[in-house]
């Protein structure tokens, strides 16, 4: 393989930070606990840690879940997103006081990219009450909510829009809900990340100065995400695994015809690939590492313009169940008395 | 009808500067032309007469048409509203090197409050280019767009948000659309109105201090209004006067055979009306005037809430054609190189 | 006022039975139940008193309340609802077996007119999977649901569209819903109307022969309608009774000092209006029947377009409630274990 | 390889004719010309071939293009899709007094599936007027139009809707509109398919009983298609054979050091396949034919729920700018009198 792959520069780029640690590693760094079928993994991002992850410094806590078209499944995820976000507020000692401006980033007229907009539509919104001095029940917070668009509808960079209001309503600290990439199939609609690092809105352009975060804004900043879409070089590279897995696993079973009748599909897993394996399956490209591999799908694809980003045919359905799960959640963590969970 | 109505203090508001004249003082203030059907009325207010008009000082251009669901005569439309949108610009010798943010005002989920939005829309923004380096073909000028929301959606008040826009990203003028409400019925998704004196987001709230102006921002701002809506007082006193000037239209016409078929039904007016005819037909509230009418029809129905304000049952097409029109002339006026009226 | 009005035939039609009553009447032909303020009214049209009502002959149930934007409220509309839809099936004898098609009539394009196609988006649809042999689950019967789109959508008569499934698909009884017109600013988004009488969808055009009934389609037609637009002539007329009711009660209580702190505004009806006091206030209008009134402005406003359809500038939001407390209701009395009230 | 991945009788079923051919047969099958960039093919199935494109016999048109959301180039793919359609028109001596029913069939409310019904949103409907009586302007033909919904929507099967209204409106011609599954990532809103074969609509659970098709109809039927997703199967394989190449063409060229400068990446392929390069970078995946590779894809994903159908991102503007070029088309065809090409 030696000449022929160029291990060029692309930077293969994930939004989730649990997707950025091996899977031997994962134990040392990441804490896990399940309910009702539900993945909560938290890792602590510092100063040791941080090239490891190529992430900020900061707490990321990941939720798992399989199907959150099933109402009742969603409700449990739900359950655990505020359970998750309070845990967070209450890092920073955020009280029922402190007032919040909640930013859904994203494009609504883009179904993939709307889960902020669509959260941002049911956000309980108070600010204006106390602001004019009336009278709001107890249990309700003052609250904020803007969608600001994305750059290529407003023509002004998303951070300038939402600094300005920041520095005009000065909210005590800030929730911003943002469609994310996956890099990982299994994760695509079926994860939420909570974080204090901060988000750069529209990475692909951005630069520091103009991320939200609360270096920035000088107050805290917690990001809400769940990854909506995936590019092709992650389906590929998963596939290669999938594949690869299920050759080791078939290899060991298919001989043995009592075995044959227990094989329980769902074992096959990607992680814990055997390597011998997949290079006998899958040659050269199969004695790669998976950021070699990844690289080179980049190669060849980006150029040629095939490297899809791409969304699951349901998303429509999918978006309008999470951001729900998104604003309900939020509306139960900012307001005390909001009880319809 | 002495004691009995109560011409309490409730103001009658319009948003359109044309609908605040008398009929006999039309000449005097107004300048009026006709192209394709099309009437063009140009009222300036100043510090001499703003006390008859009830408005801000400044020029109020109204554009008035027929049926704007009509795709040529919308296309007239739009080469009109362009014209005098130009003219008034000039006015403030704004330049092609001037920037430009336009600002759609209103509610998107809301039909007839979403004109703002739907135009925004469509324009072609370009700010971020410039701001970025990007090479920017020529005749395109720097310009930014932004729906804000309204304060029930967002919990901050409008202006707040603009505001902050304006003071961030520094354009040279600012154009703001916006639904209204008529005072006529005449006028409903039938009028344009332009004006340089400015607009008050969500007028009940608002105080002067919040009114989107030059006065107050600093810039030329140039107002886009619509009226979308009209309240029941309105139609009930339009109605009154249609009646009582098809009464008199018909008492001199009646009773000459030959006449009679040369009816024509649009002739019937709501202005000139005759007032004895008026006594005759509808009694005390014939004898009072216009302005004592609507208030009285605003002490019945107010307070039981049956003053509603409606809009017409197929809104949804026309606020379409509608924005096209502010949409297509605004990228017009903006950007001299686009050229598909 | 002899010669100079001519009572033309033009038909002022409604779409609700309880409309056409006279106040006098009401108690003769009229059962009338409340709870939790709102208010159940049922009317036989039979043989005997067609003429009367100007309707089919059928029971018309009406269910009158204040603001279904009121989640509490909606949801005791919602159950109202079930139980009068349960009552009226009950007299055809339909039970759980019985297979349904469920059709939302009108245009999904036009707010107004979209309440059945928004309602028909979440009827719960189980016809395939028994058709298909899919094992169903107890508590479900098969339903179908359509919307068939209005005839300027589709080219095709709307009941042609419904008359050809039936056909097809053989359902043993009909759930139609409708956006109707209200004959009273009082009902507009505050009435539903349930009836066996059938329905004319489009009814400007249809002749008999295309209506929706059981008469035509030879199996129970149950038709749900909500009035969502009224008309100019109706807010004319309801005006005029309104601000009689208010003269005459004020000239009672306005010479009573100590009265005048009590007065409730709410008291004031626009039935059994003192006609008297309305020919004294509204001259030779005021001495004009109600219908009378009605033709006249009619005469007045038809042939200039000035009769303008309208609808409650937060049509948006309302229809959205509407629709989901008779899809939720539907769904309730079709499927026994739907539960979620 | 041999024992251990099972050739399990999976079926691979495309949407697209011009996929189910090898290349190296490509010129026997398939008459190809080229305007503007925009590759037109043509392929007769008949009963010599049919076995070899798995396809009904029928002629299947297929109009390639790059970039639908570049106006220009859209309005070019336009104009060639009005041609061929005409074209097999004229092979049913279709004229222009015969009526037309259109078909958009898929979902509204997913949007990857809405090609159908947002086409037939702008499908010009004339048939009303000639049932009804009223004068149409020469140059329209009587066209209806109708979005029967899918099956999880009514809970009918969409077959049995259509064919009820055929039956009753007893159109000359049918047009069906759809989204297809391309087989290809190159394809995905990037080609329109005209085929007289016939579709059948969920094609997942239908029979050949209920396929909208001229056999079953017994009237023309001509549908129109255009994949709009893919699966993870169709991006794996191909992916597999983009590597393949660039790595033959980058071993080619890459120890010339003049060469290297000149490579366009354009260049790759996914046809014409090196077979010993691919069995060497690919191993034992690489030695197997692309059916085989297809089939082991699917057997590994398809139980684990990761052969996810998706499509691009940006698919919301993409499928507004397709629909608008179909429905152009369409009436462009039906009616001579629209010329707003």
């Amino acid at each position: 393989m030696n000449h022929n792959i160029d291990m060029s520069n692309i930077n293969v780029r994930t939004d989730l930070a649990i997707e950025e640690i091996d899977a031997s590693e994962k134990n040392k760094f990441i804490k896990e606990s399940i309910y009702n079928n539900i993945k909560v993994s938290s890792v602590e991002v510092n100063d040791k840690n941080k090239d490891k992850f190529m992430k900020k410094i900061g707490t990321y806590i990941t939720i798992e879940f399989t199907d959150a078209t099933d109402y009742n499944n969603s409700k449990n995820v739900e359950e655990i997103f505020i359970k998750e976000l309070k845990k967070i507020l209450k890092t920073y000692k955020i009280n029922d006081d402190n007032t919040c401006l909640v930013i859904g980033l994203g494009n609504d007229k883009s179904t993939p990219d709307s889960l902020g907009p669509l959260a941002i539509n049911d956000i309980i919104v108070t600010n204006h009450y106390f602001e004019l001095g009336i009278n709001v029940e107890d249990g309700f917070r003052s609250v904020a909510a803007i969608s600001p668009g994305t750059m290529g509808q407003t023509g002004i960079e998303t951070f300038d829009i939402i600094n300005a209001i920041v520095k005009e309503i000065k909210p005590d600290f800030v929730i911003v809900i943002d469609a994310l990439k996956a890099s990982s199939v299994d994760r695509v609609n079926k994860t939420i990340q909570i974080t204090d690092a901060g988000i750069n809105p529209g990475s692909g352009i951005g630069n520091n100065r103009k991320e939200i975060s609360k270096e920035v804004l000088n107050i805290p900043v917690i990001a809400v995400g769940i990854p909506t879409v995936v590019d092709t070089i992650t389906i590929v590279n998963d596939s290669i695994n999938y594949m690869t897995s299920y050759f080791s696993y078939m290899k060991e079973n298919i001989d043995n015809p009592k075995e044959k009748l227990k094989i329980i599909r769902t074992d096959i897993k990607k992680d814990n690939i055997n390597i011998e394996d997949k290079q006998k399956l899958f040659g050269m490209i199969g004695s790669l590492s998976e950021d070699e591999i990844k690289k080179f799908i980049s190669e060849v694809l980006v150029p040629i313009g095939y490297n899809m980003i791409v969304t699951p045919k349901d998303i429509d359905f999918i978006i309008k169940r999470l951001s729900c799960v998104i604003s309900t959640g939020i509306n139960n963590v900012l307001h005390k008395n909001v009880t319809n969970l």
